[in-house]
C-alpha cells in the first residue's frame, strides 16, 4: 500500500476502504510512510472530494486506534459523555457533569484547553483555588467509580493522530470539512470510552456552524459515526446567537454554573441566564434517556428538574470539586474566593426600547481582549476577566439600565466595551411590537440515528 | 498577504490574483511564509478547482522571477527553444539543434536529465567520449554566438520553485494537472530566454498525454502561456504509439542520430527511422517560420530538407560535439568510438504477418530493465544498452525476420528480450489486409495562438 495511491483515488472521487484509511492515518500519526505534504494534499482532497459515512467512520476508528483508549468497563453502568460543538457562554458541562451523576449516571470527561475567547472546560475548572485537572488514569477511574464524576486534561496518549492532523488541518485551510471535523470529534470521545455519547451542536452567529442545514449535516455525520462503531450517539442542535450563559469568563462561568446548580437567582456576579439551566436540562434529560435511567425524555426532564432542585446536583458538584483538590466553598462565596476582577465597569442603556440582537461572537471578543482566553496553546488565561450580561434578547430595557458588566484587570475595559456596545442592538419597537416579541427558540433540532440503538458491549 | 487565505480562495473555486500567486511561489521558494504542507493543500486545490489562463500565465512568471534566469539578447537572431513533453526514441534535440544552427537560428539549450526509460539529452550527449555539458554561462553563450549551439545541464538557479513545487507534486498525486504541468514547462523554457518556442505535445501510449484531448489542452495552455508571457509560441502534436526513433537508448540514440545528419541509411547498430527523421524536419520547419527564416511552414520544410541534404546539419553537429569537447569521429566510426554493449542478441518474428501495434511503452521497459534510464535522481546510466528496432508498425516481417535487437551488458537481456516481444504485435492479414495497412499518421495536429504572435522584444 502506497500514500501516493491513496492520495489520487481520493483526489479522483473514489471511495477509500478501511484498510487503506488505516494505514495512512496511522502511518502519518508514525510520521514513517506517510509525510506532512501527503497528509495535507489528501486532507484538500477529502475537503473537496468529501467522505463516504463508511469512510468517515473507517477515519474515526483509525485515529481511535492510533493511541491509547479508555476502559471504562469495570465501572457499572451506561458511562455518558457530551460535547459541544462551541460557542460563547458555553458553562454546560460544569452544570451537567455534576447533575448527570447525581442522577446515578457516571460521566467520565476528558476535556481540552483549546484555543476561543475564553478558556476550555480545564480553565474554568482551575479558577477554583486548589483544584487540579491532573490526576493519574488510576485515580481517575477511582473517582468516576466512587461519586460519578472526574474531568481531567486529555493526555497525549489519546488520538494522537488527531492532534497532530487537526494541527496540519489549520494551516492549509482543511479545517471546515464536515467529516474531517466530525472524525476528530468521534475519535476523542470515541478514545474516552463512554457507552453513550450525546452531542450538543451549536447553531448561530457564535457558532463554528453559522446555519442549521450545515449543523444538522455535521450532527448526522458525527451520529453515523457512533451508531457504526457501536455507541449509542444523538445530537441536539442548539441556538448560539447570543451567548448561552450570562457570564463569558472563566471564574464567572463556575460562578453561574455554581449559583444555577444551588437554585439560586445571582450568582454573587450579575443574574443567570435561564437558557443555560434550560439547555442543561434538555442535555441531562437526553442522557438519562441514553443511559436507560428515564423511559422517555419527558420523564428524562422530570427527573432532571427534581434532581437540580432537590440540591442533590449541588451536593454531587461540591464532591466533584472536593474530590480533584478545590475549595467547595466558592459555591456559598463566589465573590470572596474565586479570583476577582480589579476593575468593574457597567455597559448602561443609551435608550429605552427592546434587545433586538446580542451578537455572541462580539461578546467573545470582548472577553477575548479583557485576556480571558488564549489564541495560542501557550497563552495564558486571566481566570478572573469577563463579561456578565444583564439583557438578553426580548428583554425590554429603559434608558440607564445596565446591560451588562465587564470585569477587567487592566484598560484593556475600554476596548471591550466598546465591542460589547457593538453587540447589543436595541430596537425602538413601540409597546405593541415589544409584546410581540417573543424569547428565541433554544432547541432548533435533533438527530437520532437510523435504527435502534447499538446493542450494549 | 497569508498562505491560508490563498489555499482557502483556490479551495474554494475563486482566481487567485497575479500578486497573491507571486508571493506564494516565491514565498514556497524561499521557504518563509508557505510551508511545504500548504503548498501541498494548494497543489491539491489547484489540482481539483483548475486555474484560469490568467492565474496559469501568472503561476509561470511567479517561477520564472523566483530565481535567474538567462539573457540572450546579446546575440544577434531571433533564438529558439524546443521542449518535448517525452517518449520513447525521442532523439529529436539531437538532430534539430544543429539542423535549425545551419538554417542560421540561434539555440541555447538548456537540458535536463529527468527520470525515464533512458536518460535524457545530457545523457545521451554524455556518451560521446570527452563530451561535457558543464560550461560557464559566459562559455555557453560564446558557443551559442559562434556556432549557433550549445546543450548545457540546466543551473540550480533557474527556476528554484519548479524544482521545489515539482518535488512535492511527485509525492502527492499532483503531478497530472494542466496548468501544473504547463507552468512548469513554460517556467524554464521562459527562464531560458529564447524568443520562439516550439513545443512537441507527444500523444499515444507511450506519451504522458494518452489521448489526443487531453495532448490539445495541454499544448493550447502552454501557447497561451507564452502568447500573454511575450514569446512566439507553438506546438505540434506528434504520435507516441511506437518508439519515434529506432535506438532506444542512450549511445544508440547519438548514432541514430548522426546517422540521419549523415544521410545514411544505417546507424552502425541497425536501420534509422523516417519517422524521427520526418518529425524533427517538421519541427526544423516550423521553427524557421516563427524564426522569420521562412516565409511559410511550406518553404521552411524545404528549407530544413535542403540543410540536411547538403551536409551543412552533419558539419553543425561535428562543429558543436567538438566545442563541447566531444570526439565527432563517432559521426564516422559509431561502432568503435561509442560505448558497446557486451552483449548484442536479436528478436525474430516467430510467423509470418504484418507489425499492427509496436507498444512504445513496453520497448522503454525493455530498456529500462537493461539500464539504459534511471527511477531516482542518483542513479547511474548505462551509455552502451538499449534496443534498436528493425520493424516498424505498418512493416510485412516473414517468419524470422529480425524484429529488433537488444544492446546488453549483463543477464537482464532475458527480462528485455521477453518485455520486446511482448511490445509487438504480429497480425496475420492476408496478402488484401497487408496492403490495406497504412502508415500511421505523425503530425495529429498544430496549436497556434490566438491572434498575431507577440511583438519581438
Amino acid at each position: 500500500m502506497r500514500a501516493y495511491d491513496i492520495i489520487a483515488k481520493k483526489r479522483d472521487g473514489g471511495e477509500l476502504t478501511a484498510e487503506e484509511i488505516r494505514f495512512f492515518i496511522h502511518s502519518f500519526a508514525k510520521g514513517d510512510a506517510v509525510t506532512e505534504d501527503q497528509a495535507a494534499a489528501w486532507a484538500m482532497a477529502v475537503f473537496l472530494q468529501g467522505m463516504t459515512a463508511a469512510e468517515t467512520a473507517a477515519l474515526t476508528e483509525a485515529m481511535v486506534t492510533s493511541g491509547e483508549t479508555i476502559d471504562l468497563s469495570p465501572i457499572p453502568g451506561v458511562k455518558v459523555d457530551k460535547h459541544s460543538t462551541g460557542g460563547v457562554g458555553d458553562t454546560t458541562t460544569l452544570i451537567l457533569a455534576p447533575l448527570v451523576a447525581a442522577m446515578g449516571i457516571p460521566m467520565a470527561k476528558m476535556s481540552g484547553r483549546g484555543l476561543g475567547h475564553t478558556g476550555g472546560t480545564l480553565d474554568k475548572l482551575e479558577s477554583i483555588p486548589g483544584l487540579s485537572i491532573d490526576m493519574s488514569r488510576e485515580d481517575f477511574l477511582a473517582q468516576v467509580r466512587s461519586i460519578g464524576v472526574a474531568v481531567a486534561g486529555q493526555t497525549a496518549d489519546l488520538v494522537p493522530a488527531d492532534k497532530k492532523l487537526y494541527a496540519l488541518r489549520d494551516v492549509t485551510a482543511t479545517v471546515e470539512s464536515i467529516p474531517l471535523i466530525a472524525s476528530s470529534v468521534m475519535s476523542k470521545k470515541l478514545a474516552a470510552g463512554a457507552d453513550a455519547i450525546l452531542l450538543d451542536v451549536k447553531v448561530g452567529c457564535g457558532a463554528f456552524m453559522k446555519n442549521i442545514d450545515d449543523a444538522r449535516e455535521l450532527a448526522r455525520a458525527m451520529v453515523a459515526i457512533g451508531q457504526r462503531l457501536g455507541r449509542r450517539t444523538a445530537a441536539l442542535l442548539t441556538a448560539m446567537e447570543q451567548p448561552l450563559g450570562n457570564a463569558v469568563g472563566n471564574a464567572l462561568e463556575v460562578a453561574e454554573a455554581a449559583a444555577i446548580l444551588a437554585n439560586r437567582d445571582d450568582c454573587g456576579f450579575g443574574p443567570l441566564s435561564t437558557d443555560l439551566r434550560e439547555v442543561t436540562v434538555e442535555l441531562a434529560a437526553r442522557l438519562a434517556w441514553m443511559a436507560g435511567k428515564a423511559d422517555t425524555v419527558e420523564a428524562g426532564l422530570d427527573l432532571a428538574e427534581q434532581t437540580l432542585l432537590s440540591g442533590a446536583a449541588l451536593d454531587r458538584f461540591r464532591r466533584f470539586v472536593e474530590a480533584q483538590g478545590g475549595d467547595s466553598r466558592v459555591v456559598d462565596e463566589p465573590e470572596r474566593l474565586l479570583p476577582q476582577a480589579a476593575i468593574r465597569r457597567p455597559l448602561f442603556a443609551a435608550q429605552a426600547g427592546i434587545v433586538t440582537a446580542l451578537d455572541a461572537m462580539a461578546v467573545g471578543r470582548a472577553a477575548a481582549l479583557l485576556g480571558a482566553g488564549r489564541t495560542r496553546k501557550a497563552d495564558p488565561v486571566d481566570p478572573a476577566v469577563g463579561v456578565v450580561l444583564h439583557r438578553r434578547i426580548g428583554d425590554a430595557v429603559e434608558a440607564g439600565d445596565k446591560l451588562a458588566e465587564i470585569f477587567a484587570n487592566d484598560d484593556r475595559w475600554q476596548g471591550a466595551a466598546q465591542a460589547l456596545g457593538d453587540a447589543y442592538t436595541i430596537g425602538r419597537g413601540d409597546r405593541h411590537e415589544r409584546e410581540g416579541w417573543a424569547k428565541p427558540p433554544l432547541i432548533l433540532g435533533e438527530v437520532y440515528p437510523d435504527g435502534e440503538w447499538p446493542v450494549q458491549k
